[in-house]
Parts: C-alpha cells; structure tokens; sequence
C-alpha cells in the first residue's frame, strides 16, 4: 500500500518493553526503581487534585465538557487574557502539533535551537516541513536571526524553548522580545514555556509575561503545561495563549475531547494549589544546588538549569556507560548520546532519591 | 497572518456554553439534568475501573507506559492478531486522524455513507482531501461500488461505520467482505466498529470477525473504542487492528503518551470484566424493545438499531421543536437537523430514565 511520500522520512519508533521492566530484569524489585528520567514531578502531584480525580472516578463514562469554559475562564485569569486566547490541548505538543498543521507544510521550514524539544522537529516531518537549527546547541538568538533572514520565505514558525529541555538553559525575556520584533508579521513565533514556572521561580529576568507577548506581537504563540510544575505528567492537558485570530485558526484543528474528563477536572484543581506549586519550586532549587555541588566537587561539566532537571557533561568518561551502569542498580536517567552529547539529563528528584544518585554516581566516576 | 490553505475550507467550531448549564438556566436543578445525546454508556463504567482509576490517581504525576504492552497484549489476545497489529489512539477518533495523515491529501477523496459519523469528514477537511458521499444516507454498498469505480484514482480511504452512528442501522459481515474483495489493494478500507459489541450481540451475522478481516484483506483496518459499551467516553481510549504494514505507517504519526496514566489502567482493568459488558448489552436490547414500542404506538417512524441508541424520524412533528422542549424540561437528546434529518436520537437510558424520556415525549407528540 503507498502512502503520503512525506512518510518516507518519519523514522518508525518501535517502543520496546518499558525501561521500568528492563531494570527489573537486573533483579531491582519494583520499589527500588528510581526513575529520574521524564522530568516529572518528584513530589507527584496536589493532594486537592488527587481527591478530586478520586470523586470523578464515577464520571468516566461521561465525555468531558468540550467548551472547556472552566479551566480556560482560570487560565484566562491567571494570565489576564480572554478565553478567546486560549486553547487547550492533549499535552502542550498538541499545540505544536496545531501550529504545524496550521501553518506548515512540504514547501516551509520551521527553525530551532541546535538542541531542542524533539517534538518540534517530530511535528516537522508529519507534515512534511523541512527543519532548520542553529549551530549552537543552546539558544543563540544572533544565530536564529541570521538563519531566519537567510531562509525568510521559507521558514513559517520559529520554536524558542524557554527555558530550553534537554539542556536547561534560558533566555532573557527582554532579549526574546527584542528577538521577535525583528520577525516578519507572517511568521508564527512559538515560544515553548514548558518550564516557565521554574524558570520566573529562579530569576524574574527569565519571566516571560505572556500577556504582553501576545498584546505587543501578533505573530506569537506562548505553550503551557500542567505536566512539569502542576506535576501532571499522566494526565496530559497543555495549553496555549494566543491572539484570537490565531486562536480561531487552531482551534479549527482541535477536535471534540482532546482530553479527558478527569484530566479537566485536575488541570482545573491544580491551578487552585499555589501552595504545592511554591513547594515544588523551592525542593527543586533547594536540591538542585547539591546537584551543582556534585558536579563542582567531581569535575562534571553541567549547564546552569531554570527548569526542574540538570544535565551533566562528562569529559573523560562515557555517559552511556554511566547511565547503563545506573541502569543495573534501578536508576532510570536520560543519556543525551541521540542528541550528540557526551552528557545525562537528571531529573532533580526527592532529597532522599538524590542522595541515592549520588551515592551511586560516585562509584562509576 | 497566513494559515495553509485547506484551513479556509473548515468551518469554526465555537463551543458555547456546555448544554447542561444551559438547562440549568431553564430552571432544571443538576441533579435533574438527562442527558441521552452522547451515547454514554447509562450505567457508568465498571465498578473495578473506578476502583483501578482511583488507585492509580496518586501516579498522574507519572507519564503512562508509552509501549502500552500489557493493553497491546489483552487486545491482541482478545482478537487473537499479534501486539504489532494493534496502534492505540486517543479515543478510536484519533486512529481515523492516522489513516487520514497517512494517505489522504490535498489531491485524494474519502467515500462514506451519506449520513455516518462526522469525524470522517473533519479529518479529511485536516488534510484538505475530497469527501464522496452516497445518496442514500444509510450504508448501501451498491451506491458504494459505483461511486468508487468512478473516482478510483482519487479515493484514498473508504470508511464504513458498522453499526452506523447516528442511524443505527448494520451491514451484515459476510456483504462488507464481499464489498472489500472488489476493492484495489492500494484503497484503505475502514471498519468502525464503534458499536461493533452492541451489534455482535443482537445478531452474529453482523458480527466482524477481525482477525479473518485482516488476514483476508491487506488493506483492512478495523477500529474499536473503549467509549461506548466498556463505559470509558471520559477517558479517551480506543484503538486500530490492521496489517503489520500499515500499523507501522500509522505508528509514526503516533506521538508518545497519547492517551493519559489514568486511561491507560482503566482500559486495560475494564478489558477484564466481561459482566459489566455483558449487563451493558443486555439492558441495552431490553429497554430498546420499550423504545420501538413506544414509536409503533405513537406512530413514530424509527430505524432499526444495532447500537446504543435509536434515532425517532417525524413525519408532521417538528424534531427540532420536540427536542427544544425536552431540553426545557431538563432532558437532552441529539437533534439531527444538522444531518438534514427531521429526526433525534435517542441514547437508550436506563429503566427509570427512559420512562422519563416516554412521558415528556408523549406529551409533545
């Protein structure tokens, strides 16, 4: 059977057995897995939100309110827009994937950091897109400009990652504003702030006000998540804040109950919890100064993080080998060899959980 | 700001206010408020699933197993085909946005019935591809054969809903093999089985025996949903059984956790409680009886239904009026004006609220 030709240049990921079962098979028992891979939240989630999901349970049945009109009238608040500047997605890369459909194509190209979200590139080849990056690992805007300029008519949506996953970093606010009022009108800029929270946590230079983002520049897009901070990796509710027209645009993509009911119901609940939001941000910052500590103390390179994980570059030995060597003790890390690194990505965990990393790192180092 | 062209042709959907909370506004207290427009299973969804969902609520922090192993596993043993012919979606819906992106285009048709599901249509105006419809509204696999053979160079997918939504009515098995077997091999062809449980039961000649389809015919793809008889709407699972070939393709257009933690549990704990299903059908057929009884009596035109619901066709009546005033009275129903029918559809209810629905209705009629 043929298929559309753009397929070609998908490459088929087969997922294997789940790595939680692979370490079983090192003889870990189940408890003992420590997986610090995801960048999911170490603390789980709201307790508020658990009970909630807990009194819904019986609702499972029922499809969800697809007006969404609670969580987008919170949103709306939170970021003082309308409701109309928002959509809600399966995950926030189910806006990517929006954007993408919305504006690409086999005859555009979208443009990102040299190491970047693979979602944005993944999203690329659905639809055809030619993809273009930077030199620079990190996100280095005088890049992103000369390539943007050298490739204008072609490149439709510009992905900034603030702060950038997998590596940590983040731009200045002002610098990204400064950076998107060089763009052409017609050009989407998405600005990815899967890690915001983290980041406007750290340092308010970081901040991005999304409010002003879309009031001062048309062509932008701002993508949130409940996954990271709000801790609700499994539920999968995304979101993003736009100008109306654009809006209106991708909301044309969106079909009927992109999320569940009782994922709804938790995004609602979780943005009543401020409290468990400040206790995440303060735990993740709290520890991730002993993870800075680590590397200073053993001559590990790593990147100054905003978000809630750090990566590791190692010089002489073999990252690969370490977190396989990891692996045999129960401890899930994410090894950054596909993206051309001699490096690991550690999510920052519990107090106890890092204490065990590092205990463990200390011997294969 | 430019967006590709085909999202001119897609109309915008606003969403208002859900209708529940417009009902409420005619004065109907919550608790009060019957809804039969969706085809939600009456009696919820499985007493074990409640219990596994609010078990797993502590891990919605945690990304789901994205090898989906152990819900590949009792599928394919439910079918008896292998894990590698099985693609899991976001509801069934998503498993059509695959085939869409996947061989449909800007230059290629779908063929459906002229009333069937209306996700077919959405997603192919996604992709910008032509939709062919049959003249008559429920399945006639003549009309099907003679538009097929005279755009056989466009037609990229057929889609046939067995049992089809929102008539009812049900192709027997052995006509939809032989209407495949005049089909090219490069032709898709699409079997939703949305209501395939309800239709098996009530006659084994509709029955779709999966495994023969996909061996028998390459170019088969059969898609099944937990929404409707499994009782799991809210949580979004449904799935694809087709030839290794084609779930490869599919599965590049799959993004990783594409269905929530929550799902994930609940789908694969409600494969194992064949009771829950069993009492699912079996009220299903008993109360339709009252509902058929109710049209001959009151001399309501209805179609003979192999699904979760009956659609009533007025002849004097206006339906569109008629189920205004049950919306006054806080019950709601489907309205097919949208479909160019003067007709509602009906979700069969449970005892007591299906007696609501005859006393409201008699009084309109």
């Amino acid at each position: 059977m043929k298929f559309n030709k753009h397929l070609q240049n998908i490459s088929n990921y087969e997922a294997g057995k789940p790595i939680e079962l692979v370490v079983r098979e090192f003889g870990v028992k189940n408890d003992d897995v420590l997986k610090l891979a995801s960048n999911e939240n170490p603390l789980g989630c709201s307790k508020k939100v658990q009970r909630a999901i807990k009194d819904c349970a019986k609702n499972a049945s029922l499809y969800p309110d697809d007006s969404m009109f609670e969580l987008k009238e919170k949103l709306a608040k939170k970021y003082e827009v309308k409701t109309q500047n928002i959509i809600i997605g399966s995950g926030s890369d189910q806006t990517i994937e929006f954007a993408m459909h919305a504006k690409a194509n086999e005859n555009s190209a979208i443009l990102v950091a040299g190491t970047t979200f693979a979602m944005y590139e993944i999203y690329a080849s659905h639809v055809g897109a030619k993809v273009y990056k930077t030199n620079s690992k990190n996100h280095n805007l005088a890049e992103f400009e000369e390539l943007y300029n050298k490739h204008k008519e072609e490149i439709s949506i510009i992905f900034l990652c603030i702060p950038n996953n997998p590596l940590g970093e983040c731009l200045d606010a002002k610098d990204v504003y400064d950076f998107i009022s060089k763009i052409d009108e017609d050009t989407l800029v998405v600005i990815d702030g899967a890690y915001q929270e983290f980041a406007s946590f750290k340092d308010s230079n970081k901040h991005i006000n999304v409010k002003k983002l879309i009031n001062d520049f048309k062509n932008t897009m701002y993508m949130g998540t409940f996954s990271k901070a709000y801790g609700l990796g499994g539920m999968r509710v995304g979101y993003a804040v736009s100008s109306q027209s654009i809006i209106k645009e991708l909301s044309k993509l969106r079909v009927p109950f992109n999320i569940t009911t009782l994922s709804l119901k938790a995004a609602i609940v979780a943005l009543d919890d401020d409290k468990f939001i400040q206790k995440t941000l303060k735990n993740n910052f709290s520890q991730m100064k002993k993870f800075e500590k680590f590397a200073l103390k053993h001559g590990i390179d790593y990147i100054k993080s905003y978000t809630n994980f750090i990566t590791y570059i190692f010089k002489d030995k073999n990252a690969t080998e370490i977190s396989q060597n990891l692996l045999k003790k129960g401890i899930i890390l994410r090894d950054l060899k596909n993206y051309g690194m001699n490096a690991i990505r550690i999510t920052i965990g519990k107090p106890k959980d890092n204490i065990r990393v590092f205990k463990e790192l200390e011997k294969l180092i």
